[in-house]
């Protein structure tokens, strides 16, 4: 049995269905322990079923005094979620082998549980809901800080979900660059935008990213056609490439053949070097999780996995496309959430 | 002169006026370096003036060879702002004696130039105005929710703003909790709310608390008659108490003197058991900074330091009463910001 040290807030929640902003949890055999201070306690006590709850004033020395006392030979830990500070002070005068594996919990949590995977359902379909409320809320001549703040307002549905990432809402030319802040700049009719954002529904994520063309107003649908041909061109092989992804998954293939699905029909037509970034990304308690759907990623593919398909292309100061679902892994191939 | 190595973003914003969430910065004699990736660095070049910026792929690496290129000897660093993955890489084989030293650029910052000065006072002056606004906003059946949600949106401003923390609007009970989590329970007559919030103008924080009573509307003024009479017994003493700390505010004096001018007359008063958390803190480019304003804070008050007094009275399952404002410490004294 694998003993191990967390951190990480999802990470944490993952073990025990709880977390907070100070914590440390310990599995050491069979046995967890939630450690946190007297502002969470009395909540983690209350909703904590699977591990024993201790209240600490200094949660690293608490950790340190556990670990000596539990007589722990062995611990896996993420040399990531620990500050050099923090790990210094938990591992001093510890005769304890930590063992460093980055991305422990994140690994562990790749294949999703049948529970996981309704939650991840219901998320994709809040998440599909805003942009239909989005579409209704853009009007001539807003700017796009305007919209953006539009966009989070919507997907924070009146602070009952959280946003599982600043929603990226790019006009034109802006939506080609990778860390698009919003601008001052107006949507008018015959714009493109590029709406890239999602909601945490029992904190679980959502991601979606749909482009689309300002006529009387937007429609976030998958099918679209673009005034300008160029547009229209591109958003087809996108749309196509997005297809042959999705069609490419199921249980036993790799990631990077996923990946290549899309990849190698945008290069066919011409715009390799304009897909610059991976296929996709497993989805779960974070917005970035396993598998990566990338030209590297050997991962065999696996039923319960969910992950983003989200191929795009983009051109320099005219204008980028990008389409992106998630898909969860079934027993022969995929479905949408 | 010093040499040290930043990863905290306000720690590097101070420095060269630009951050972002993949960065170091290395002071190095009189030079100074910003490593950041091709995300970001056209916009770091167009904006830093006073360091070389370096592009690359992997920063910790980079800063790595570069601090070796240097032939640095001596470099102080935060032990909390770095990771134990990254401190173990950028440290590795390096002949350097890398000195801990932690709230390094905090303590640097501990004393505010008049620039900033200006600055803080324009975020407290927003700041204070979303307060009034929020008064108007509130009516009677609101959810503490529904209100949480509202103060988020007016003191963003549309995006123009961002928030120094997410705001504490808490209703009787609630407002007595340190961890006070939104609830369901709905604002009505005689009710009585406290909210704790600020605004970020460029970068820098604002921060006030005020406890009012719910009548036909809210006054977030200081002056308040509570209907129920234990309340408002309470809150002419907290009143009176920031008053004592603010007077007690001049260079030279220690900051647990300030603490004490509060903390004494509240135990005086019956309550001393009921203020269980510090006279104040820092405010700058973070939201706690220094110095503290606590019963072992022996730092000696100077002329630019600027923090919150906000001594506070709490009655479990009843109700919480805490007032918040922030000084800027002059030559004789202080000025309310």
């Amino acid at each position: 049995m694998l003993n191990y040290i967390l951190k990480d807030e999802n990470a944490v929640y993952f073990e025990c269905g709880y977390s907070c902003d100070n914590e440390i949890f310990i599995k050491f055999q069979n046995r967890g322990f939630f450690i946190t201070d007297s502002r969470y306690a009395i909540e983690a006590r209350s909703i904590i079923t699977n591990s024993e709850v201790i209240e600490s004033r200094d949660i690293i020395k608490s950790a340190r005094l556990l670990l000596r006392s539990l007589g722990v030979r062995d611990m896996i830990y993420n040399p990531s979620d620990f500050s050099y500070f923090d790990f210094v002070n938990l591992s001093r005068d510890l005769h304890i082998n930590f063992i460093a594996k980055n991305e422990f919990s994140k690994l562990k949590r790749q294949i999703k549980s049948s529970l996981e995977i309704e939650i991840l359902k219901e998320a994709a379909r809040l998440g599909a809901s805003k942009f239909d409320e989005l579409s209704q809320a853009i009007s001539s001549g807003m700017s796009e800080k305007t919209i953006n703040f539009k966009a989070e307002n919507i997907f924070r549905d009146g602070g009952n979900l959280a946003l599982s990432f600043n929603p990226i809402t790019a006009i034109n030319a802006n939506a080609a660059k990778a860390h698009a802040l919003p601008l001052d700049e107006r949507i008018k009719i015959g714009d493109l935008l590029l709406v890239d954002a999602g909601v945490k529904y029992q904190r679980y994520c959502s991601d979606r990213t749909r482009t689309a063309e300002f006529k009387d107003g937007f429609k976030f649908t998958k099918e679209q056609k673009f005034s300008n041909s160029k547009q229209n061109e591109i958003y087809q092989i996108v749309k196509e490439a997005q297809n042959l992804a999705i069609k490419a998954v199921k249980p036993g293939v790799r990631a990077c053949d996923i990946d290549a699905a899309a990849r190698d029909f945008i290069a066919k037509n011409g715009y390799g070097e304009c897909f610059f970034h991976s296929t996709g990304h497993g989805v779960g308690l974070d917005i970035h999780e396993f598998p990566i759907i990338n030209p590297k990623s050997t991962t065999i593919i696996e039923p319960g996995m969910v992950f983003s398909v989200e191929p795009g292309i983009y051109i320099e100061n005219e204008f980028g496309i990008r389409i992106e679902d998630v898909v969860v892994v079934t027993n022969d191939g995929c479905e949408v959430l």
